[in-house]
């Protein structure tokens, strides 16, 4: 029989998409080795499946207290969720409920979302929980910029102490493949690329009338093996709000203007890849090396950041300019990426429903014995259609493994094309010429008089 | 046995995402139903699968020349195209090379991709056949915002003739549900995702030396039924500089000036809902109308786009000002809820394919005889696992069906989980307590028999 290739290889998405959103799944999925762990809690509060993310036991801190990052599951919706917690908190935070609920309401895509803040004792202490969104697969810039070994099931601690630290050679390769040039150097669109995204970040921050404190390369996830999809979130908001516990009388413009300071910091560093280039006395040294590599426009960008008159993000457009359009053909074009890819899988959900249907009727034991539910008639068709679909052989004999054949086998089933087929029984003494459209019906009664049966009181959701 | 239901039904992709693509694939499937088009040639030089688009018979026109449009398969890749079919064209096309080149370089999201361009002999007359990618399940500007019944297969004749014919009422329902105001007026923020869309695409034309020449509703596809998902994409393009015949002294900078008018009149047609309003006599009274429902901002664009002086694209940008940050965090969203949606999908591929594995081995007859397949050992056990997957039944003797059962089950044996469980025999004399470890060794091992007697010399494709 002939092979036919196309179906097949268009079915399933391609290339390094598909590995990234698998390993992302497999990542979410991890079961925790509770023997590894034996102090962790079965529950906090209403998260259970408490799973740490920083196994390498780096004592983090921030400010003076010590930091832990879980994986944890909503234990109503089932949402995955990453759990911040920092450890011997003692002080209440009602004052603070207006600041977390307007930190909670900022939903943006390159932000972490902030879903919960509370204080439990789940740890045996009193600890400060702050709930994100979780992105698995993704690691600190400080990680993927610079070194560090610190990820852990590909995240990372975005508090880690030890930014120095000797990196696997693997991301060091990838590192250099995929984000910069041969010379270790960031591409100028990935700057673009990030500047665009952590600016509208922080545009709708403070149009919010808050400020991040504290931006710095740990505190941006970034997520996405290949530049023209990496999207950066800023990660960890609100902590610093509650933790250096000076919102009293704040002065948000001042924030802000750090940010603004900050901000430019973090692209001086990526562009010269250096932490100490953004010391204070060598600021104006590293922007005058960065005219090597980069154009004007971005050291008119960072230049302006670190000015010292009053900045707003506003003023950046401009800058931009039409790397807008850049950015916005290469997220449009993802995303059409994705919805071909999508279009093709959905079809692998429906062709698996219709399996699911046939196995839960074909060789179906129990009504052995009962004679309207003996294998003739429509079971016996669908008996025939599973071997005409699973166990062809060639002409010599040999078993005949084509997954083109199955999946449009099964299209036409779905479809009920009216194509007709020859069924043999096994003897080969029958030959039975039956359209798709028939077995079809074949397999919508039987399938209902399987569910009918089970469906006294149970709910039937194989449908 | 209690039923699990979350896990099911965050297995697929959910709401009308899921809907708008499947109906995409099947439209893009429909077949021809030759018997209504005895004269289609069922070759098109590279060209099959030859299905017309526009079935209601308008005679389309442009300039003189009638024209048709069709979905077509390209032979060796398989993709499906848009042909667009230019009737009795009787010049050769070979001083236009250059110009055909650069339209094809042109790759942009909001623009349709033009393949190739070539005369045709197939529709027994001399047709000049222009190749586009093809965007199921999208209309043009034209039918989605006024009247028209020219849709066919979700896709409509770029060219129609006849736009005030009436509309189907569940088009003009969805379109006042979803993307206007209450008074029948678009919203503004629609109106600036659409410029923002056509300007990027207007100014990669204009920067590669081209102009579009006659834009217009009828020439730019919407696809997407929710607002924030509209994609516009330019379309037809290149047919013009052809069929004009004026490009041996081409001005492209007057050409590129009355696209910018077009693009003027194309917004304020929208914002004013009707044709007339763009009549050279009634524009500034059109734009002043504007003022009741739109902000000056948008106002101020469309009047410059319309103004006399020389215009250019860029001179959009700060008009557009922050909303290009509107429009990104819009797209990212979107793609976000792909990819969410995409990885759940992706794991049904995984499961689909294991079931196929399954398939293969379970009952399979040819190898009854021989003493070294007969259903014990790993068959054996696998069967028993068939039985455990699809043939459970409830304390009561009736059938138990549940998706999420399956699901889990197939997912702790593509995982090679340590969990075992008990297998009963048929008679229920036998019970085997094994793990999903064992069990998938089982599967690889067994799979991988069928295999290698199948591939003496065929490919294997089911792995």
């Amino acid at each position: 029989m002939p092979s036919v290739e196309s179906p097949t290889a268009s079915l399933y998405a391609q290339d390094d998409l598909r590995r990234d959103l698998l390993h992302r799944n497999a990542l979410s999925m991890a079961s925790p080795d509770s023997d590894r762990w034996p102090d962790l809690p079965e529950n906090v509060e209403d998260y259970h499946d408490v799973y740490p993310l920083d196994i390498f036991g780096h004592s983090s801190k921030i400010l003076t207290y010590s930091t832990s990052t879980y994986r944890a599951t909503h234990s109503k919706t089932g949402e995955k969720c990453c759990l911040k917690r920092i450890h011997g908190f003692r002080q209440t935070i009602t004052k603070y409920a207006p600041l977390i609920e307007a930190w909670k309401k900022i939903n943006h895509p390159n932000i972490v979302q902030l879903k919960d803040i509370f204080i439990t004792k789940a740890f045996n202490d009193s600890s400060l929980i702050f709930i994100y969104n979780y992105h698995p697969d993704s690691e600190s810039l400080q990680t993927r910029h610079f070194n560090s070994h610190e990820t852990l099931n590909g995240y990372n601690d975005p508090f880690s102490s030890d930014p120095n630290a000797p990196r696997p050679y693997s991301h060091t390769k990838n590192a250099i493949l995929r984000h910069q040039h041969s010379n270790g150097l960031l591409s100028e669109n990935t700057l673009w690329n990030y500047t665009i995204q952590l600016s509208g970040a922080l545009r709708v921050i403070h149009g919010s009338g808050l400020a991040l404190r504290s931006l710095c390369l740990n505190r941006v996830l970034v997520t996405g093996n290949v530049n023209s999809r990496a999207r950066l979130r800023i990660n960890c908001v609100a902590i610093m709000d509650i933790l250096l516990n000076d919102m009293a009388s704040p002065n948000i413009i001042a924030f802000q203007q750090e940010d603004m300071s900050d901000f430019g910091k973090l692209l001086l560093a990526l562009a010269c890849r250096s932490l100490i280039a953004v010391h204070q006395d060598n600021l104006l040294t590293s922007i005058d090396l960065m005219a090597r590599s980069y154009s004007s426009d971005i050291r008119h960008l960072i230049r302006y950041l670190l000015g010292s008159q009053r900045r707003h993000i506003t003023d950046l457009m401009p800058m931009i300019g039409a790397r807008f359009y850049t950015q916005l053909d290469a997220v449009q074009n993802h995303s059409d990426n994705l919805e071909t890819e999508l279009s093709k899988e959905m079809e692998n959900g429906r062709l698996l429903r219709l399996l699911v249907k046939l196995g839960s009727i074909n060789e179906r034991p129990e009504f052995n014995l009962d004679p309207a539910w003996s294998e003739t008639g429509d079971r016996y068709m669908l008996k025939l259609f599973r071997d005409y679909l699973f166990h062809q052989v060639t002409e010599e004999g040999r078993p005949w493994l084509d997954m083109s054949h199955i999946v449009q086998t099964l299209n036409k089933l779905d479809s009920g094309s009216s194509d007709t087929i020859c069924l043999y029984s096994r003897d080969e003494k029958t030959i039975l010429v039956v359209s798709y459209q028939e077995l079809k019906q074949c397999l919508e009664q039987s399938f209902s008089e399987v569910a009918s049966a089970a469906a006294t009181d149970d709910l039937v959701k194989a449908e």
